[in-house]
C-alpha cells in the first residue's frame, strides 16, 4: 500500500516520502535524514499537496530538534514553498510547543498527520453517505465517479478529499471505478490520481479532460467529485482549471458534482468567486507541456491555474463536518459556524 | 500566405500539398509528381480534412490520366483513407466526366476546389453576419471567437468552415482574436489551428481545452464557433472530442455557440445524436500522447474520438445556404429542402 509520507522508527528515525516527480514512470522513496533534505524535496514538489506539505514539515521539524536546531529548521522550512499557507500553519503549531523536545514535537507530527488521516475519512464518510442518497443506490452497490486533477492520497496524510468516498468504498467491499481527467497542462490526474487508484486496486479509467462528456452521456458515473483550493463565503470554488468545464456538464447530463474539501478550505473573507485572484503559469505547460514542442513558435497562451465553479453548478460542498445542500452563503456560514463558535 | 492544397502549372503540372505532419514545427510541401506520392500524402495524414482530401484525390487524378492510366489511378486512390467520404465523391465525379482528357479532368479538380472555397466563403458570411448581429456588434468591431479542433484553411480548399468568420472579419479590416482549444489528444488545435490563424496575421490565444471556461467567465469572446462531422436530423452534432464541453459551457456564461459546416454534413438518416457511433481510439493517445509516457503502466482508458453535442446546447447551425436557428428537426428539414427540392 502506497505510504506517500512516513515517519520511519523513533525520535533517531527518518522521514521516508514517495518522491512524486518520478511518478508514475518510478516508485522511489527519498529517506530524510536531515533537514535539508526534507526542505529540497518540498521545494522540488517530490512531495505536494497543502496538508501532505504541513505534515512533512512537522516531521522535519523532529530532525531539526535532535540536532539542537529547531528554531534554523522551522526558519529554513518556512522559505520552501512561500504560498503553502498549510506549511506556516505546521510550522506554527510546532513553534507554539514551546519545546524542543524531539519526542514531543514527534508526537505533535504525528498529531497532525492523524488528524488529517481523521479528516479524510470524515470527508469520505459524508461523501459516501451522500452519493448513495443522491442516486439512490444501496451502500453495497458499486460506485462509480469521476474527478478531476489529484486531491487524493498523494496530497494528504490520509485518503485524500475527492477519493476518500472511493476508498472507503473499497474498504468496504464494494466495487468502484473512478474516471480520472488527465487535467492537463501538468497531467495530475493521469500521473497521480491513475497511480494511486490503480495502486489501491480501483478501477481506474483514465480520459482526456474533454471525454468526460462522452462519459456522463453514457451513464457511467453516478457522480462528479474534485477537491478545492479555496471555497468563497458563497460557495463559488476554486479548483484545477477545467473543473467548471466538468461541472457544466454534470449539470447539462443530470449528475450531482460535489466539492470535498476540509472546512478550512473556506475564505469568509472572500464574497464571490470573481475576487479570487487566478494565477496565470508558464506558457510553456501548454506548448511544451511533454518535452516536445507542440504548438507553432512564439504562439500566445493563455494558461490560467485554476477556474471558478460558481456555487449553482455545485449540488453539495462535502466537509469534514458534513455537507452543505444546497450550496448558498447562508448555508456556508451556517456549516461554519458548528466549528467556529461552538458556545452559541 | 499558407496553401495548403496547390496545382503548380497546367495539365503537365503537379500537385504541391503542405506536409501536415511536419506542423508546426516545419513548413514543407510535398511535389507529387505522380499518383502513388498522393497517395502516401492522403493514407499518411499529410493531408487531412474531409474536403481536402477529396480535392487532392481529383487533382490526382489529373496525373493518371496524363500518364494514360487514370482508371489506375482512381481505383488506388480510393483505397488510401477507406473511411474518408470525400474522397469517393470527388473520385466518383472524376469518373462520371467518362473522359481521359487531361485538361478536362483538371478543370473539373480546379471546380471541386473553387466550389469548397465558395462554400467556405458563404458559411463565413452567414456566421459572421450571425454572430455581429447575436452580439450587438456593430461590423467594423472587434471580433472575438473560441474554437475546438481545426475546421480551418488546413482540411479544406478554402477558408475553412468554424473558421471561415474569422478569416472574412481579418480579410475586412477587422481586429480578430481567436482563442484556440489545444484539443486533446491529438492537438489539432495547438498544430494546426494556432498555425494557419498565426500565418494569417490572426491573434491567436492557444489555450488547453479546460480553460474555456476562464476565456468565457472574463467575458473574452463573442461565441464559440466550431465544425461538425456529422449532425444528425434533429441538429445533435457529432465532432471532435470536448466540442459538448465546450458547449455546456458556453451555455453556462450566456455565450453563442455556433456549428458551422457545409450543408453535405447532414445525414437525415440518423435521427439523433444517439444513433452515431462513436470510434473509440488507441490508448496510447492518452498514455504517451507526447512521446513520454505519461501514466501509470496498463492503466485502462477511454479514448473517444467524437462526442455529441445536443441540438439544444447549439444556439445556431451556419451551413453554405444560410442559419438554422432556433435548431429542430423541423428547422433542418426546411433548411435542406432548399438544395434538395428546389422546385418546390
Amino acid at each position: 500500500m502506497l505510504r506517500p509520507i512516513e515517519w520511519v522508527g523513533d525520535t533517531d528515525g527518518h522521514l521516508r516520502l514517495l518522491d512524486q516527480t518520478r511518478l508514475p514512470a518510478t516508485t522511489e522513496y527519498i529517506d530524510c535524514t536531515d533537514v535539508d533534505t526534507v526542505w529540497h524535496a518540498i521545494k522540488r514538489l517530490s512531495v505536494r499537496g497543502a496538508p501532505a506539505i504541513g505534515i512533512s514539515a512537522a516531521y522535519g521539524c523532529v530532525i531539526g530538534a535532535r540536532n539542537n536546531q529547531l528554531d534554523e529548521a522551522i526558519a529554513h522550512l518556512r522559505t520552501s514553498r512561500p504560498t503553502a499557507v498549510n506549511l506556516f500553519w505546521a510550522l506554527d503549531r510546532i513553534a507554539a510547543l514551546k519545546t524542543t523536545d524531539p519526542q514531543r514535537i514527534l508526537d505533535e507530527a504525528h498529531a497532525i498527520a492523524d488528524e488529517d488521516d481523521a479528516m479524510c475519512r470524515s470527508i469520505g464518510r459524508h461523501a459516501l453517505a451522500l452519493i448513495d442518497s443522491l442516486t439512490a443506490k444501496a451502500p453495497d452497490r458499486p460506485l462509480r465517479l469521476i474527478t478531476h486533477c489529484n486531491a487524493g492520497k498523494l496530497a494528504t496524510g490520509g485518503i485524500g478529499t475527492a477519493t476518500a468516498a472511493a476508498y472507503l468504498a473499497k474498504e468496504q467491499g464494494r466495487d468502484v471505478t473512478v474516471y480520472a481527467d488527465e487535467t492537463r497542462p501538468l497531467l495530475q490526474g493521469a500521473r497521480l490520481t491513475a497511480f494511486e487508484l490503480t495502486d489501491a486496486g480501483i478501477d481506474v479509467r483514465l480520459i482526456c479532460d474533454g471525454a468526460a462528456s462522452e462519459v456522463l452521456r453514457a451513464g457511467a458515473v453516478d457522480a462528479a467529485i474534485v477537491g478545492a483550493d479555496r471555497i468563497a463565503a458563497n460557495g463559488d470554488t476554486a479548483n484545477k482549471v477545467g473543473t467548471c468545464g466538468l461541472a457544466s456538464l454534470a449539470r447539462h447530463h443530470g449528475i450531482p458534482f460535489l466539492v470535498a474539501a476540509p472546512h478550512s478550505t473556506f475564505d469568509l473573507n472572500t464574497a464571490t468567486g470573481n475576487a479570487i485572484p487566478i494565477e496565470e503559469r508558464a506558457a510553456e505547460e501548454v506548448t511544451e507541456g511533454f518535452g516536445t514542442r507542440t504548438a507553432p513558435p512564439d504562439v500566445r497562451v493563455f494558461n490560467p491555474a485554476f477556474d471558478i465553479t460558481p456555487a449553482n453548478l455545485i449540488t453539495a460542498i462535502v466537509t469534514d463536518q458534513g455537507v452543505i445542500r444546497p450550496v448558498s452563503e447562508a448555508a456556508v456560514r451556517d456549516h461554519l459556524a458548528v466549528d467556529t463558535e461552538p458556545a452559541r
